[in-house]
């Protein structure tokens, strides 16, 4: 039986690595160019940090681990007991006394203790940690726990992976990386323009020509404010669907779960779903904000003014931005579905391909308050690898960028003992240039043998050692690509292939 | 209640990251310039492929993922179906033929069907999951999972976490990096000389000064036929305690359990433990060798001599090596835990700190045989990143090498809202030349506070905006170690800077 990794993981191949870990480092060099400081938290977290925080839904998705030593000692003692005092009760009973009844009662006395034991309470007792199932949870965690070490404002990012036990499918896996950028201590609204910038360079520098669409909630709320809507939090989450199912889909729902009257609904979607303008570029568009500045006049919203304060700020901030490439845009349809966002809300889209949200993010104003420091503003955003791996796949854009799937520039090959031991000399010379080089291991006259291999591996140059070679130090380099070959001394090489 | 971590795990700071990150990157850097290529495989790994891997004390140290949803729920059923019958029986014995023998006897049907739920047998229906314990083993099942995508010899790093249920203690973690590079399917001992210059290599640009021991598993079986000692397992396991117990506990347990008569023992601890010469780099001690010919002629041991002759080529092909810093040495005494190894073994010490071993490996000849592929040959290493990262730590190597705790290179200071609004142009500029670049993010009049956040983090360089420079556009850079201050242009700062 051939072994295999668990439903819903991956291997990582070292093509697959070589590009996942260019996006990483990309996305890691932007952060750190914002002043955003890397953080690493343990994939265990006590099961109390983790449950509660992610919805009914959410929690049964956490991965628990089995405690570790003997899993049902305590749950055993316990039992014991009172299994022990329950026969003891059973093989007492007077012979004359027992009838069925008794029995009856005794055994569901006994049930309801096996009952206990089989059924998930035990796991109460036989698991209390689990893997972390996102990156934010763990971040509130680190900020409480390191609250006296630590300088705020606090950016922080964090690369690590995070286990849900979601059903499988293509594109959701059981683990699966998240890239976090948040600070933390900070209500200004200058983090927000950064992130913007942020999330800009990422995808300049990945070649993925992409839409950021922003939004606050707090101009949500004004809409909410001027349509007299009561339940914000069902007004979102049906908002939230927008992008799944259709304005169509939203505006009927809206009507049908009376959230709006039938003929304010047709003045709500001209808003939020008439198409945004495609050229904006950091532009904001001027008409809707009227409206919206309009409305919150008439309800007399004082959030929702806030709320379109902000949105003013912020573009008028990003025109300070050099070389903007992405497209910036206020879209009121834009939601977010967490709950815990109490300003502005950032999602991403790639302009040249279907695909999910490729990056998300807002402001939450107390994310730390659950472990006990609240009113500790902060804002964030998150990058998605898979799905920025998917989309720079699918468009060839490792390849356009010249991403080479081997690390090795060169590999030497070899016609015998010798010769190998004189590669070892040059690989050496070559190695403390800087230039990746392989040896090919195996002594073998089949040249041809260490040439499919430094093809296999897409090795794109290749030195022969032979006799020749090592009397006159005049090497031979091929270019696997072109087929080009040039005769030289090693430090030419050196100075070629640098 | 403050919220913390699972015992025997850690969060990373920001400054405890950039020197960790600083240590994996110049062993990720050392690997690929040798040719190894990078994977990764899932946290996860199915359990069948973690146990019985790792001995039956390994084995009891493996965390495990309780399944999710319904744990319990195919053992609830085989119980329930088991449980209705005992019921049934026990109701339907007639009340004449009742005696507390039967009683007794359906209770003890009862009891037992509580025990195998209440044991770990119930593991096996609530686990099929576990954390990976070490890289090796899911290496070897990549292998065989992989092998038609693999282009042989494969030579691959892996760095990743592992998870170990083992007590906590100073220096002892639950989740720790391990750092391995293996190459597989090459007999060639050219990858043993190379391994040996990737450990000189790393150590070399960590400014470790440190001891490479070599041995050979043929070696210690040639000196096994020479004493004629028939359990070679058990003389390996005795000499890997020398390192912890000393010479005269190994000398004494040899002849304590039968396996050296007691005048042999005097003879072969002379061999083994009088001290090895210091200042050998990468020569071979020739009296020691020479004794060994002498006992493997004599024993007319094949596996000895072959080990000698392997130990003689590879130090004769270190003689290659450019610019070797570390003591390579041939260490007899050495033997390593691991049971798997049959070839080459290193072990690495720090010269100038008493510390365990900072690295390890050897040649095995089949570890992909558990999983179905038999006969692949591979040989590896792996770097200990926590005692490393201690080593570096106490001997000050942090500081000698010139890491700064801040990745952030310059701070802008600023006097109001406007002067912020003028730094994100300044910050804009700085970055896009690839400086990294902080705007103090809060308005706030106080300077001091602003200087005192860059002092914290440890920002080198400063610049104050305020209403001068905004309108002249020359600007104060402050050094903030020496204090200096200069004025000028932007784009001399950043000529500075860069």
């Amino acid at each position: 039986m051939k072994p295999s990794t668990p439903k819903g993981t991956r291997d990582f191949s070292p093509t697959e690595m070589v590009r996942r870990n260019f996006i990483f480092k990309t996305i890691r060099e932007v952060f750190e160019k914002y002043g955003y400081q890397p953080i690493e938290t343990p994939a265990m977290e006590n099961l109390e940090t983790l449950t509660g925080k992610y919805g009914d839904e959410g929690d049964k998705l956490i991965f628990k681990i089995l405690d570790s030593g003997e899993y049902f000692e305590s749950v055993r003692k316990d039992l014991k007991e009172d299994l022990q005092s329950k026969k003891t009760s059973l093989l007492n009973l007077e012979d004359e006394n027992f009838n069925k009844q008794t029995l009856q009662e005794q055994w569901e006395c006994i049930e309801k203790i096996i009952t206990d034991i089989k059924t998930q309470d035990v796991t109460k007792h036989i698991s209390e940690k689990a893997l972390r199932y996102d990156l934010t949870v763990p971040f509130a965690r680190y900020v409480v726990q390191h609250q006296n070490e630590i300088t705020f404002p606090f950016k922080r990012y964090q690369i690590q992976p995070v286990w849900r036990a979601d059903r499988p499918q293509r594109g959701r896996y059981r683990e699966f990386y998240q890239c976090d950028a948040d600070v933390i201590g900070s209500d200004s609204l200058l983090n927000e323009v950064e992130l913007i910038q942020i999330i800009n360079d990422v995808y300049t520098k990945l070649g993925i020509s992409v839409t950021i669409k922003i939004n606050n909630r707090k101009i949500l709320q004004g809409i909410a404010d001027f349509f007299k809507i009561k339940d914000f939090s069902e007004f979102v989450t049906i908002l939230d669907k927008a992008d799944k199912m259709g304005a169509e889909f939203v505006r009927k729902e809206l009507i049908s779960q009376n959230i709006l009257p039938l003929p304010e609904a047709g003045m709500f979607s001209t808003l939020f779903f008439e198409s945004p303008q495609k050229e904006l570029k950091a532009a904001i568009d001027q008409n809707k904000l009227n409206l919206l500045k309009v409305w919150n006049e008439d309800a007399n919203s004082e959030i929702g003014k806030k709320g379109v304060e902000e949105i003013e700020f912020i573009f008028s901030q990003l025109s300070n931005i050099q070389y903007p490439t992405s497209n910036i845009q206020l879209d009121i349809s834009l939601a977010r579905g967490l709950n815990y966002y109490t300003g502005a809300i950032f999602e991403v889209k790639a302009n040249d391909l279907q695909m999910g949200s490729i990056c998300g993010g807002g402001r939450y104003d107390d994310l730390t308050g659950i472990f006990g420091l609240p009113n500790i503003s902060g804002v964030g955003i998150s990058f998605g690898i898979d799905r920025i791996f998917d989309v720079m796949n699918e468009l060839n854009l490792f390849d356009s960028i010249g991403l080479t799937a081997s690390i090795t520039k060169v590999m030497l090959a070899h016609f015998g003992e010798a010769e190998r031991t004189y590669c070892i000399g040059v690989a050496s010379q070559l190695r403390v240039s800087g230039i990746n080089t392989e040896v090919y291991p195996d002594i073998t006259k089949k040249i041809s043998k260490q040439f499919g291999y430094a093809n296999k591996k897409q090795i794109p140059f290749v030195i022969v050692i032979g006799g020749d070679e090592m009397k006159t130090g005049e090497l031979t380099l091929k270019n696997m690509i072109s087929g080009e070959q040039i005769k030289m001394k090693v430090d030419l090489i050196i100075s070629k292939l640098i």
